[in-house]
């Protein structure tokens, strides 16, 4: 293929998809690839890097020639363009827009000014819009022209003088109308749009709820600036889950599939370093109750039981918590609902395993005491670590923080902690059985 | 609003987009709900049910007249009806089926057969379809006839005289054709189909990575038998996402905000009451070091941070894992590779976890040796921890088991077992040095 047959080669890869070229191409080594730049133009280049990992496209962007990746860049649409400059250093971006064609820079600085993770970040300037004194055919007219530009021309646009965002007209009914009708007439006045500086996760939310291909986003004058396309949100959905997932777990990043190891690590000490120095606090606790231990040293062998208990519980609780108030489910009487429901859960759980773990430690260790005591520390710890779970992220919303920060690892720790105490507050008082 | 004043009613109610309809149906208590369903057309109700979840749609069809039900399912799209049957009992199904109008229940029996979670059962099959031999003009003629049945009109599939698909068209290329182009001459050959058995993440997975509106399904003879919008695609993320926190977090079925304690409790105690005799299987293993634990009960102190380092960093490994698996990152090859890498990680990890343990027990106890017993067992903990929360999603994996189901708590405590022995079994070879 590669030994210099331009044409041939040409032929059969544009014939691919955008996805299927991108991974062909990364599947090639360098040398190659530096090969293929030179056979493709700044447009087919731009349309593969649309289909590629972020991660990609920066090996991309290093190995480019820095005058033909502008062109490459002011070829992709801005919002996917703006997605690539965002993870490089600032002078780069600035050196990339300097060399960059004049209109493609001006379209790409406006979007870069948005905060990442909001609307504005993840919008798109090109969009079809018409006026609402427009008819039908004027409209078909100007879109036949927009229409190779456009990221979307299935949603309509209508602006009023003012260029305010005054109806949304679907392309289907754009279709089905007579030639002469005017567009005011066939519009919908149901618009429903986002604020440019909403959260991503809303406005996919969003997107989910009313089932739309695109939302319009706006200033607070209801000036159209952009619009989000269904494509954009499904990365985002992906993105959102990642990190929601990856945070239960206790890694700040997800590795990736070519992270080495010394990449790996690093991403997961710090959290791990945290959690030993807690668990160091936890040993010092227990430290505290040497004494009790040296008389009745068989009460070692329950504390596992009961730690692992506790972390167990309050994860379900937290990943039950996490995920609702993500979803919007629980409003401000929803989360006090929600904490009463999992103290009762909790005290039920508490209730039940702690009757098993009685009679089990009554049948192998023949001491009715030693199980009471193991099966109420099991019963008290559950009810606190269960609402421990749930209340820890609502306080992390209350003060503005991702509920989701909350990770398993970490309300495993601190309940750990809060099962320690109550087995050995409880040991202590049972003491005189247990001797 | 309610007074019986039905014009106004419905002119203001029907202004609203379908999500907000549902909204505010759901807020009414049921009196007013069965108030409504006699303001409305079967038609319209099916709109709002289309955006509703699944379980309020439940409550609907469980108060609705039957028939009037089964009128409202004959006007949704195809492949929702079917949602909301699914959820049903089979004899219900049935009653409904054959009060329905011939034409809807034919549709919707087709589409019954499929298995869940597969492209079959999240397709519809109101899509557009027309031949390579029309013209564009006799296309669009087809396509305005078609229109208002059809999921979406954006992407249409083009058919041979056998009814196979040998090309799809956007309806985009359609409108900026010449009206005497044939079909076969703007179509494009490169079609990305599924097959009808494919698993729905897998589908959601090519939506993403290809940014297509729309997929077609398509039998082993390439027949076109349905087609899968982008709208089911947010939903079936939304939902595999939600499954796969839940899994790591040992939540088997998620709760519903309006669940009750009794729900909430049931779905948790089969984990809890799995996990607790995990955990006294744990506790007889440290009950064979009694003997060991009497001489030094010092040893008991760090048994938390061990077995809960093991956790937290067996719970990182398996969310990498399992995301990866997940994702299709890593073929065979990719997974001898993540092994290793995760080996060196948890290697890595554990040294310097090791060294800082070992330190600090140094300073804080005065023994070297205790510290050393400590550190080189945290070490060789995080080593085989790491190891195992990689593995297991693997093996799984290999034996046709979702990676998913082996969940946090689950790896949790088999490394809680792991890092007990490794740590008595140390402390066993350091006797000499301790007492």
């Amino acid at each position: 293929l590669d030994d210099d047959n331009l044409e041939g080669f040409r032929s059969e890869f544009l014939d691919m998809h955008p996805y299927d070229q991108a991974m062909f191409f990364m599947e090639q080594e360098k040398a190659i690839r530096l090969q293929i730049y030179t056979y493709l133009s700044p447009e087919e280049i731009g349309d593969i890097m649309e289909s590629m990992d972020e991660e990609d496209t920066q090996v991309l962007m290093a190995e480019m020639d820095p005058r033909f990746a502008s062109m490459v860049l002011a070829e992709m649409s801005a919002d996917n363009a703006v997605d690539i400059l965002n993870e490089l250093e600032k002078d780069q971006v600035a050196s990339f827009l300097t060399i960059m064609d004049k209109e493609a820079a001006e379209e790409i600085k406006q979007l870069l000014h948005y905060e990442e993770k909001t609307a504005g970040s993840i919008m798109t300037t090109e969009f079809v819009a018409t006026y609402k004194t427009y008819t039908a055919q004027q409209t078909m007219q100007q879109l036949k022209e927009d229409a190779p530009e456009a990221e979307t021309i299935y949603y309509l646009y209508v602006l009023d003088k003012d260029k305010r965002l005054v109806g949304v007209l679907s392309l289907r009914d754009l279709i089905v109308a007579n030639e002469n009708t005017l567009i005011e007439d066939i519009m919908s006045e149901k618009i429903v749009a986002v604020s440019v500086g909403k959260d991503q996760e809303e406005v996919a939310q969003m997107m989910r709820d009313y089932d739309f291909l695109a939302l319009p986003v706006v200033d607070f004058q209801d000036h159209l600036l952009g619009i989000i396309t269904v494509d954009d949100i499904l990365d985002v959905m992906e993105e959102e889950a990642s990190e929601d997932y990856s945070k239960l777990a206790g890694v700040s990043d997800m590795d990736k599939p070519h992270d080495n190891a010394f990449v790996s690590a690093r991403k997961r000490l710090p959290w791990l370093i945290i959690l030993l120095f807690l668990g160091m606090f936890t040993a010092s606790l227990i430290g505290r109750f040497e004494e009790t231990l040296n008389q009745v040293a068989v009460l070692a062998i329950f504390i596992p039981l009961i730690a692992g208990m506790a972390g167990n519980t309050g994860t379900q609780a937290l990943a039950v918590a996490v995920r609702g108030l993500a979803n919007g489910d629980y409003g401000k009487q929803g989360k006090a609902k929600l904490v009463m429901r999992e103290a009762c859960t909790g005290l039920i759980n508490g209730i039940v395993c702690g009757l098993v773990i009685t009679l089990v430690i009554y049948l192998w260790k023949d001491s009715i005491y030693l199980g009471l005591l193991v099966g109420i520390s099991i019963a008290a710890t559950l009810l606190v670590a269960t609402l421990a779970g749930a209340l820890v992220p609502i306080l992390m919303e209350r003060m503005h923080i991702d509920p989701a920060v909350a990770s398993g690892p970490f309300i495993t720790t601190i309940n750990d902690i809060i099962s320690i105490l109550i087995y050995f507050g409880m040991a202590t008082v049972f003491m005189g059985f247990l001797t």
